[in-house]
């Protein structure tokens, strides 16, 4: 089988390391996942990346693409911080992949990666304006425009999840500001939400659940699929967060589409119709864009990295 | 004098037509103004345009670059509205320059254009991720990233006085929305909060005026300059609104620098300490980027237009 051009593709995740192989035209040929081993060490990283490719021949391939969270700052290369994950700060991680594997090597913000994986082979594929934003722990984002990937300053463009929805708000984001996107609309902050209004309410499916303060973002949606009128009320809320998130995001860049990914947006039908009203209510009327769920799931982001190495953009 | 390529520039106000010839190197060799024709005829603008540059050698030049209020459709030089001009309504105008000035022709949104003159002869020279505000009568937005001008869908991109500041605040939009930046901070926002303020306060240097409904944004610079302590609340309380926004523009897009423009920046210093306080609240510790007043002035319209027509970008 002639494959063309491939490369290994790393999701450098703070609870999963998944590895693949990706060719040009965004195929996955293989994967293997393992809990990120989180010693301290991103050398034994590295030995997992080796191990989860036993046997696999790199010198067939262009080089190795890691996507990995956080502020990464793409233009040295070097880790800024790893959320959940110790002994990462300041980590020269383009570097230290280069010199393991002695191959190329690009990093990319895992969300950037993901968008690029939705633009050019997922939901945003034939458009030049395309808004990733991933909901689940967190909410991150990527950004094309024009066919080229926005990275900003230190390849920090994208984040998203800190544009703020609700500055006179009461809900405060893990990163200290109040009234985050992320800190209204994220996983953990539907979780939360769901948390309360149901610890409070005995007859919710979630109450169980709540009195073990361990109601989440996916009970959420599975409640409101049944039914439960409360777990529904926390959907409609999720899209108009979103809703006033993305009017902003149309605003400034003019997407034609913008597509979401991450656990939350498994829910995307339970949302759907809120976020439509809280867009219609704020949107100039010239204003308009596609907004539609991603359709790579997890696999997004090695994709999306796989391409960036093999065809940048 | 060989002065290179040139161009004619248009910066088409919805009260001022200002028209210059503006040569590859952003100098502006000339430059009238006149009131902007309002009969509601499109192509009596374009004869005013022939006045104003009445015995010039339009044989010499490279072309017409035009700046224009929007929402503009650069991608098929189409106005779609133009606020305070009726009969512009859908007008073809790149078609119609066109025609009339036998000429190529660009047309920009006028704060696009005013963002790519700061960006390249201006306060944001040497930078490659730039965005550009204008506060004045409305706010309006320009952006650059990696080098290269973000024009979005229909090149509608910059609309970055719609983003969404405080949705569950009281301040209404001229668009319609609640909350957008440009109802919480431009010129008109706060001329109003001033005159909510001095007309329920005797003492206040701007009490006459609010019983006459005219305090201007101008009104509260001058009186914060002279030391009025509610003057220089309401031009904190600026700050803190463009800091809340600008947190969601350096998050989102990363930039190098943030340039300030239009008549409220003109106030620069006396709202830059809490603008400052409310992004130090709120940005991710590794994101930074510098905010400086726009040195241009009215003139960054047209050294922008010039230069989008003499090297694309």
């Amino acid at each position: 089988m002639n494959i063309g051009t491939s490369c290994i593709a790393v999701d450098l995740g703070g609870t999963q390391l998944r590895v693949g192989h990706v060719d040009a035209g965004g195929n996955v040929l293989w994967r293997k996942a393992a809990p990120t081993a989180n010693s301290g060490n991103p050398h034994q990283v590295l030995e997992q990346i080796r191990e989860l490719s036993a046997g696999f021949d790199f010198s067939s391939i262009e080089g190795v693409a890691v996507a990995a969270p956080g502020p990464l700052d793409t233009i040295s290369g070097t880790v800024s911080r790893m959320p959940t994950l110790p002994g990462w700060d300041d980590f020269p991680l383009r570097q230290a992949v280069e010199e393991f594997f002695h191959l190329p090597v690009i990093v990319e913000n895992d969300a950037i990666a993901a968008a690029v994986g939705e633009w050019r082979f997922g939901a945003g594929s034939g458009y030049s304006n395309v808004v990733y934003l991933t909901i689940s722990t967190g909410i991150g984002g990527g950004i094309i425009a024009g066919g080229s990937v926005v990275r900003g300053r230190r390849g920090f463009a994208g984040h998203l999840g800190h544009i703020i929805v609700d500055p006179y708000g009461d809900a405060v984001c893990s990163c200290g500001a109040t009234g985050c996107l992320e800190a209204l609309a994220s996983g953990t902050a539907l979780g939360r939400r769901a948390q309360l209004l149901a610890a409070s309410n005995r007859d919710s499916p979630l109450h169980a659940l709540a009195e073990n303060s361990s109601v989440s973002a996916r009970n959420v949606t599975e409640a409101a699929r049944l039914g439960d009128p409360d777990a529904l009320a926390l959907m409609a809320e999720e899209g108009e967060f979103l809703g006033i998130g993305i009017t902003s995001i149309i605003h400034a860049l003019s997407p034609d589409i913008i597509v979401l990914g991450g656990g939350v947006s498994k829910g995307f039908d339970l949302f759907e119709s809120s976020m439509r009203t809280a867009l219609e209510g704020r949107l100039l009327s010239e204003f308009q864009a596609f907004i539609l769920p991603a359709q790579l799931g997890d696999d997004a982001g090695l994709i999306g990295a796989a391409s960036l190495l093999l065809n940048p953009a």
